[in-house]
């Protein structure tokens, strides 16, 4: 089951929480990132109906217990002691989850997933939570980008043969913009629009190129989008513009052509001034060659007449960073019905954690994004928050809406919340991405934004901890 | 059923070949890739299990037919034929699979997966062999390089919370070298040592440092690697010294501190100093943070008294270069039973493939690599190569052995290989790089090394390709 998706110090951890007589003391954990991937001044944090699913088969069968038995300390006595693990048998996931849902644009420290319960529980889901948030967050953040770079063109996936993980990286993609994909299993399992016409090994199959569109086009008149460039792009135009004459005459649609080599810019200005000349306005210009939002910018601004972009492996890999450093800590525990503030120290401030039982507010004005707010939810006070130099009460004022990003996912293991379709999800990313401001949502901005504030209590409170724990700084 | 796993432009182009009357026309394609990844001079070939599952499950179940039966053109219409889904069906596979088998070092051009049979199987596999030989081969050889920068320390991988797909990550890691994971599944599903002790959560959980490990020894006396780092480093190990002295009391070995933070170098010598002094000469320092070959060279060369590094993200995404470019390309094809050999036209040199029907020899001198000949195994002239300027008999010389690296795998479709154990494969993979020189193996080996010739009589088959398609340029 899936409680063994998780590293292995979990779970000598919980085995020395559980001999040590402390795993059921309550805790609260979160999950956040310090710093927004690819330089950019956002994320969008998906991965929750995979988190949803974990969540709901966490728990350990016999076969794990049985393996888990087997394994040894340094001295060949067993790792595990029977007590423990006819705990783990039994145990099933109890914790309260409150979480940011998918597409929802968010910022560094925030928390994304909150847990809270048994510390034994909240330890050992931490490792495939991570996992799943970090790789999903990731790839949906840079699809964003790319989409935004691409815009108003369209951005099709097209990375499976080079994807570390091609179903999760579709659905990603998708989620953050993507008009479709290659990958047929997504389109199977995720229901994600998915496109695709021929290979290069199309062509050469034939003995010739022309020869190789007409017999694609007897079979598929319906489907007809060209791959020129296997010998020369020019003359492959001219042959696909050939064989979408005889398309027309048979009232079928030319829909497109493909280069996927070349001056990318170049190619696509002469090609639409041919597909333009023989009538085919509305044919369509396919690019693909180991794009992404910096090499679609740079085409865009050389004037290339491409409508739909193919991007492969820098979208599906996140090449230019593959990992976001998502981390999950601990931030309060309970002692005596009390809770006790955590937080870790660290001589890298950006690693100082925020203690506490932490809210997550958005403030907008008008539709748009203003601030998003890091309170403590025991706090009794008003919330305020210092703007423009002076103290405002957040819940009594003209001047901004407020939303609560944090949602109930589980009540005590008991799921309460029914994810969105994906494509939901989706159109959730655009108008989020909506109400941004261009400096937030630009992937190109140079201008770091801070988009997040401390309400002013909790600022009190995390300076308390932080004197307490001799961590002098300010943040 | 795995078929889905593809591509759609393999099933349109399969359709194409079917309601071409050309599905069944046997094809020859090659899986190889075309530069080394890191910059290094050799691959580790990883994948081969993976890629036998597919082909085993290789097949369409009703429920993807109907999904496929519900795709549309352009037009509105359907855009695969019932008969053509009647036919996908029923499609088993049937191919002839030679490979390199796994743990193998590999060099650029060198066919990994020879596929012969029906055209219409060699396209649809393609996608997802592509994808596992490429992610599986990526990742073994990062671990192969990270584990030579340590040697004689150990390397342990750490990267499940940061991977992009942590089970196959972990394997193909192992594989390459490492000596265990934090990944408990992949103990359980792939027989991989795990290891694992606790995390700066525990630490913090607890009202001291001290008292944390003491509960920590307390509950598993017999795993004891402290983390040290939490709060301040040397006041860490003083603390586990503490603990350690109480362990050895009882007759438990006090295994290792780790470090996870701050200066690596500096910190493992004063802790191995600090460790030594009170007697734990055999205590272990055990290193995390960030690390890949690069900065184990570096940690190396200031002298760290480090023994085993544990390596997370750079190495479960291979950061700096998260995609392996294999490809998979036509060579032959059979008109009337007579092999028409393929080729792929490209401005750029490194793009042409190589024609025919390639068998790959590799020749050793007294155990040492010498070259490896790619050749046509339809040649019928003695196999000859030219070496120091001479051409040589390869069968009929005292100068070297010749050993064949592909091996057959499947049988018109059944299965003829029988994979040795993954703890095999990763010993294949030590004894390899044995076998090669320190230019060829060494992560830092500045000096680019052509490991592979072509046989002569191949040499004169692909040049007249050549200037049958007209690709007039030397290799």
């Amino acid at each position: 089951m899936s409680g063994m998706k998780t590293d292995l110090y979990q779970l000598t951890m919980a085995q020395g929480y559980f001999l040590n007589g402390r795993h059921e003391q309550e805790a609260n954990f979160n999950l956040f990132f310090r710093k927004c991937p690819f330089k950019g001044n956002y994320a969008i944090v998906a991965g929750l109906r995979r988190a949803i699913d974990y969540l709901q088969k966490f728990g350990f069968s016999k076969k794990d217990i049985d393996f888990l038995s087997n394994e040894k300390g340094q001295d060949g006595e067993p790792l595990f002691k029977q007590e423990f693990l006819k705990y783990l048998k039994k145990l099933k996931f109890t914790c309260d989850v409150d979480a940011v849902i998918e597409g929802t644009v968010v910022f560094p420290r925030e928390p994304l997933i909150r847990i809270r319960g048994p510390i034994i529980q909240c330890q050992l889901v931490e490792t495939a939570l991570l996992q799943i948030v970090n790789f999903h967050t990731l790839i949906a953040t840079k699809a964003s980008r790319i989409v935004r770079a691409a815009k108003p063109n369209k951005v099709v996936e097209f990375g499976f043969r080079r994807a570390q993980n091609p179903l999760e990286a579709t659905d990603a993609a998708y989620l953050g913009g993507c008009s479709g994909t290659s990958n047929t299993e997504a389109g199977l399992e995720r229901g994600i629009p998915i496109k695709g016409t021929h290979a290069h090994s199309w062509i050469m199959s034939f003995p010739t190129e022309l020869e190789s569109f007409e017999a694609y086009a007897k079979a598929m008149p319906n489907n007809c989008i060209f791959l020129v460039d296997t010998y020369d792009t020019i003359q492959g135009v001219k042959n696909a513009i050939t064989v979408g004459k005889s398309l027309r005459a048979k009232g079928y649609p030319f829909i497109g052509v493909r280069l996927d080599s070349g001056d990318l810019a170049e190619l696509s200005k002469v090609a639409r001034e041919m597909l333009d000349d023989a009538g085919f306005e509305s044919t369509k210009i396919v690019a693909s060659n180991d794009l992404d939002e910096y090499r679609i910018k740079e085409l865009m601004e050389q004037g290339a007449k491409i409508d739909v972009y193919g991007i492969g492996t820098k979208l599906v890999t996140a090449y230019d960073q593959p990992a976001l450093g998502g981390v999950y800590k601990l931030s309060a525990i309970k002692e005596d019905d009390k809770w006790e503030y955590k937080i870790k120290f660290s001589a890298d401030k950006i690693k100082q954690t925020l203690p506490g039982i932490l809210g997550l507010m958005r403030l907008t004005k008008e539709g748009k994004f203003f601030k998003d707010v890091i309170y403590d939810i025991t706090n009794q006070n008003e919330e305020v928050v210092m703007l423009d130099g002076k103290l405002q009460a957040v819940h009594d004022s003209d001047n901004y809406t407020v939303s609560y990003l944090l949602q109930r996912i589980f009540d005590k293991g008991h799921l309460r919340y029914y994810s969105p379709s994906l494509k939901e999800i989706r159109a959730r990313v655009f108008s989020q991405l909506d109400m941004m401001s261009e400096e937030i949502r630009n992937p190109f901005s140079e201008k770091e934004v801070d988009a997040v504030v401390l309400e002013h209590n909790y600022k009190n409170i995390f300076y308390n901890v932080r004197m307490k724990y001799q961590i002098g700084e300010e943040q």
